[in-house]
């Protein structure tokens, strides 16, 4: 568990470039609020809270550079923070720790440059150890979901590479495995992008523990060989009445438990959670590129395929077994299972 | 509607070669029972009916081949039959076609090479004929299930490059098109081989039918927002309860389906129904190389992931409403269906 996928050091903002994975372990250094919106914007960072994460030192690093320029004016620091908030629309922690810096900005711009950069930076590196924490709690709340000898179906990634800790929907089963449980995972590959392939399995490897990768539409052949005891996954957003945006294929996968009987649980801090909308369908979902479903297959621009790529799915709350969080399990529904 | 997935004139058996669709667009003429072997096996042709064609047209030539060399006895005759029988063991109609040319040998065997030979091309040409009828009366039955303005999905290929005809899910779609109907088809990518995004949606625009690709977990997001009114499907081997085998994902989309309450249904000619096996369970599903999933990733093999790659899977015959045929809906159970 010495994975950091984000690091903060002599003024340094690094991440684990994801798009190199697992063919290349590489850092990158961000240099400055360009690299930041780029790496956020083509999936060199990405996972909900890791990318509120990277946004919040993005902050704190241009108003730095802002103020080696002599240009530290609020009109620009908000400038560059409408630019972050905005580069990707669905998970809200993106926009939650945006407001986090503008917060400790509103509250400071009056008291000279060096008092508000020290204390943005402190807000940017608080709300990285916090999320730390965020994960071990969600990891000591959902490790006694999974009992001993349990195969777990995860989607996507919700772990390291995700957050600023050891994972949201991973977490407790880094903590199983720390338990000694002998327990297997099985990874979606999760198309169009593939962080089940390229980012999941290969964190779990890093940390021994037993996994085998799939392709989205053999979970439910597993499910009904009875070969899943458990679901786990994270969350881009979590709204008020506990319907829940996630990666694109969530939703399949809460019907197909749904209809198996095993149990669904969403992992995610509370700073994922949107208490400002009602319900699932007021989520804005943001639709990428069909180039990402078509590269795969040398399907050259002559042909002009027509595509269909939203990002993320919703899934109603009444499909989900419960939410983990740091504070417990909210909406938890698990009487409903009759198991 | 001019597309001939499987040729045979002046004794060349020739295929389209699915491997390099839809970048290229080539025939391959096999010229031995060795090439008919790999074209099969490594999916070059692919699709229940055409994979039987294809090895009824394979034995005769290799039984033309063997007279050329004076060698055509039963043993090295009934070598070529097991060696085809075999190469995929869950599409009941390779089997089915085998059969139909052994029991042609074994009737004209004793009556000179020449009747015997003029007997077995005239067979594999015979099934390969009455696959297009096959296909054909399949649209008409099942054109009847859509309604104009409709939005079909289906899953892997089972249309023109799976069948010596119009196909077999995609049948009735060619059929409601040249009645006007105005339709729309979802094309799952079908992962790992991507039957749906290299073939299908590439036969469906060929001929002018207006389509979508989607990855595989796409569907049920589709379904949610109530974008799919009918789920079409081929079959790799019906059995005699009404369980039916089909590329892996076929189950999912059932389930899918059924929660949704969207009409499923699984079109296969009577060549495809084994009513020798009782129940789903007892088929025999292909298991797959895992570089299928991981080639897509740029995942070298000193990561050794482990892979789970079945090429099939079973739905049980109670979650789809009804299955086309030749001879009409079988095992209908439309009505089980509050729409």
């Amino acid at each position: 568990m010495n994975l950091e996928t984000i690091t903060f050091k002599n003024n340094t903002l690094s991440i684990i470039d994801q798009q190199k994975l697992p063919e290349h372990f590489t850092y990158w250094a961000l240099s400055d609020i360009d690299d930041v919106e780029k790496s956020i914007k083509n999936l060199h960072v990405r996972g909900a809270p890791a990318i509120g994460i990277v946004a919040a030192y993005g902050l704190y690093i241009h108003a730095a550079q802002l103020h080696q320029q002599k240009q530290l004016t609020d009109e620009a620091f908000m400038r560059g923070a409408d630019r972050l908030k905005n580069v990707r629309p669905t998970a809200i922690n993106l926009q939650w720790a945006v407001k986090q810096m503008v917060n400790v900005y509103q509250s400071l711009r009056r008291s000279g440059d060096e008092k508000l950069l020290s204390a943005l930076k402190k807000q940017a590196s608080s709300i990285h150890k916090d999320d730390k924490q965020r994960c071990n709690s969600i990891g000591d709340y959902g490790k006694n979901l999974i009992h001993d000898g349990f195969s777990i179906l995860t989607h996507c990634n919700a772990g390291i590479l995700a957050t600023g800790g050891m994972g949201t929907a991973l977490a407790p089963v880094y903590k199983a495995a720390e338990e000694n449980k002998s327990i297997h995972v099985y990874v979606d590959e999760t198309r169009p992008v593939g962080q089940g392939a390229r980012l999941t399995y290969w964190e779990l490897a890093q940390n021994g523990v037993d996994a085998t990768l799939i392709t989205d539409n053999m979970a439910a052949s597993l499910m009904q060989q009875k070969k899943i005891d458990l679901v786990l996954v994270g969350a881009d957003r979590v709204v008020k009445n506990g319907d829940v945006a996630n990666k694109i294929g969530t939703y399949a996968l809460a019907v197909l438990a749904h209809y198996h009987q095993i149990p669904f649980y969403v992992c995610a801090p509370l700073s994922t959670f949107d208490n400002a909308t009602e319900k699932g369908d007021e989520i804005i979902i943001e639709m990428r590129d069909g180039r990402e479903i078509l590269n795969h297959w040398n399907i050259n621009s002559k042909l002009q395929y027509k595509t269909y790529n939203p990002a993320f799915d919703i899934t109603p709350n009444n499909l989900i077994s419960g939410i983990v969080t740091e504070e417990g399990i909210k909406f938890n529904h698990s009487n409903h299972l009759n198991i």
